[in-house]
């Protein structure tokens, strides 16, 4: 019983623990005055309708909430158009996906990913004994040839991209579903909102298709923990039976279904960020650094002395995201802000690239 | 590549799943006018001070929750005069459970649970492809002696048992404790508070004791989805890899920790049920029911017509929870509720006895 297995406290625990990298969230400073640009987060609060329905809630909270969260289902489903049956709603986007992974990954198989993506998507397969077949972005622009044609039962590819923000066009992950059909392709819209359009009328020609979506970003709503999968209902069924039973708390569904029903309100502070992005990316363009164009609420800046860059910034208290892996660490993910906080940035990497010069 | 599974939509799906029978919870009506004694939910509000924290909380929810819940795994540490390191906070004590059971269960493995008990476990297992060995409790009062030197590597035993609210005794605890190290021993304290002692101390003598704990039921916040775990650190990093990042969203971690602070709430309402089970106790006994001592806050109500009861009671918008399983259907499981709820339930249950005996 004891082989194959690991032992703290002597303990017999699975072996598969021990060689296990958990994902590594971006800092949460507890000092108040840090401009917070590392965690994709939205700088603007969500809609006062939201806090509202939270101050109502309140009131119930002696009662479980309702288990497969029916409501807010019915307001996605209305939302997106589709079927309510078609909508799992889920404790972040993370459980979502961990839930996918739990319903396909069998140990020893992989699931398939770009890289440099979302780094949590080879942790979840950990989780279930399985690995990572890993298909570089060589071509920025491109999906690679041979992930269309890649053997592996599922594929998380996250559009827009982070951290580069790099979006893939309709047409190319309809193409991307057809030639992996029957195999699942999870397209993860975390960031969607901020991009041109979305996935969703393909679930109706796809089977094998699954589009996860975040309130994290957009709704601004990271604290809430909220998530949900648009599927085939088949795929929903299943996936129901391996879900915590009461996985989303009772404020954070009527907070969801409230930020859903005054969507006005993400819609007109998305364009901000949007406008604020591009207005970034110029001005970082113009102290030297290479951006691509990015699709989501952030960017990503490439400098020879991006590692120093971002140390110098969080001296000065400004977080920014740095990954210390061979495809990225030339640059700098950063988190788009308020236009104020996007001028302390410009400053703050103005005087930094300037002292740089001096040296 | 797809062999062994299942395939709705033709996706590949592992095959698991076809079999599994996910967990029932307990009906939550929509309609307001039920007296609902179904879920074992606190009839009263938690602390005002936990409203006033989560109204306060909702100013920061674009920013993510602390990942580990820190704040309130310190709170937690010094309520039961341990280390943080040693508490792992959840979203309700489901998903510490699962997370025990996939850090512990391999495909083929089973784990040991006693029945009648929590119809979750079982559950739990099959999500990893283990199987459960039931130890029957024979002698309801005692716990079998097998389970004492059963092989399995993990058992879960809820301490007080629903749904009769059977109560083991700290030396019981420690001797299972003892007699199968360095296997796990998980004593689920759900209902702990409503109950004469936890199994606390024993944590500094058994590094295979782990305890789960809820803030569902003494400390009314079912809706709210928070559980916690009491383990060595050892194990509690370990679980840490595999929770979802952020699995406690932010408002839930705050209204965890003020709860904590106004313990004294939720005592004198706990002593409030604990009176009230007593009264109610005494008078099912009196309609003829059987009625085992429960250290819950839940009764299990024992007669030969119990199944037409429970129906009867539904009529009359007054829901228990009924187990139509061998060993369950002779009885009803009865939530205590307010002096005024259990007043209504003991008169309706009154006129369907009597009603019976003119047939």
């Amino acid at each position: 019983m004891n082989n194959n297995r690991t032992a703290p406290s002597q303990i017999p625990l699975r072996s598969f623990l021990s060689g296990l990298e958990p994902y590594a969230p971006g800092e949460q400073p507890t000092g108040a005055n840090f401009v917070k640009l590392n965690t994709n987060e939205n700088p603007y609060p969500p809609s006062p309708a939201v806090i509202e329905a939270i101050a109502a809630a309140s009131k119930r909270l002696h009662l479980y909430p309702n288990p497969a969260s029916d409501a807010l289902r019915r307001s996605l489903a209305a939302y997106h158009g589709v079927e309510p049956g078609q909508v799992l709603a889920g404790n972040g986007s993370d459980e979502i996906l961990r839930l996918l992974v739990h319903a396909v990954i069998s140990k020893g198989e992989s699931i398939a990913v770009v890289a440099p993506s979302y780094s949590l998507y080879p942790v979840l397969s950990a989780f279930f004994e399985g690995g990572t077949e890993t298909y570089p972005l060589v071509d920025r622009e491109r999906l690679p040839e041979e992930l269309f044609t890649g053997p592996e039962p599922l594929l998380l590819l996250a559009n827009p991209n982070p951290p580069l923000g790099t979006f893939y066009s309709r047409a190319e992950i309809a193409r991307l579903c057809r030639s992996r059909t029957p195999r699942l392709v999870v397209v993860d819209e975390a960031y969607v909102d901020f991009a041109p359009r979305d996935v969703v009328p393909l679930l109706a020609e796809f089977p094998n298709l699954a589009i996860a979506r975040t309130f994290s970003k957009s709704f601004s709503l990271a604290g809430m923990r909220i998530g949900y999968l648009l599927a085939g209902s088949d795929l929903v069924r299943e996936l129901m039976k391996i879900k915590d039973s009461y996985n989303l708390n009772h404020l954070a569904q009527v907070a969801a279904a409230a930020a859903i029903a005054s969507a006005e309100h993400m819609r007109a502070l998305r364009d901000e960020i949007i406008k604020t992005r591009n207005d970034t990316t110029h001005a970082l363009r113009e102290l030297g650094y290479r951006v691509p164009e990015s699709q989501g609420n952030f960017v990503f800046a490439i400098h020879p002395d991006a590692a120093d860059h971002y140390l110098r910034l969080r001296e000065r208290r400004i977080l920014v995201r740095y990954f210390d892996t061979p495809l990225l660490r030339d640059g700098m993910r950063i988190t788009i802000g308020t236009p104020d906080q996007m001028q302390r940035l410009i400053q703050t990497l103005k005087e930094i690239v300037k002292a740089k010069g001096k040296d």
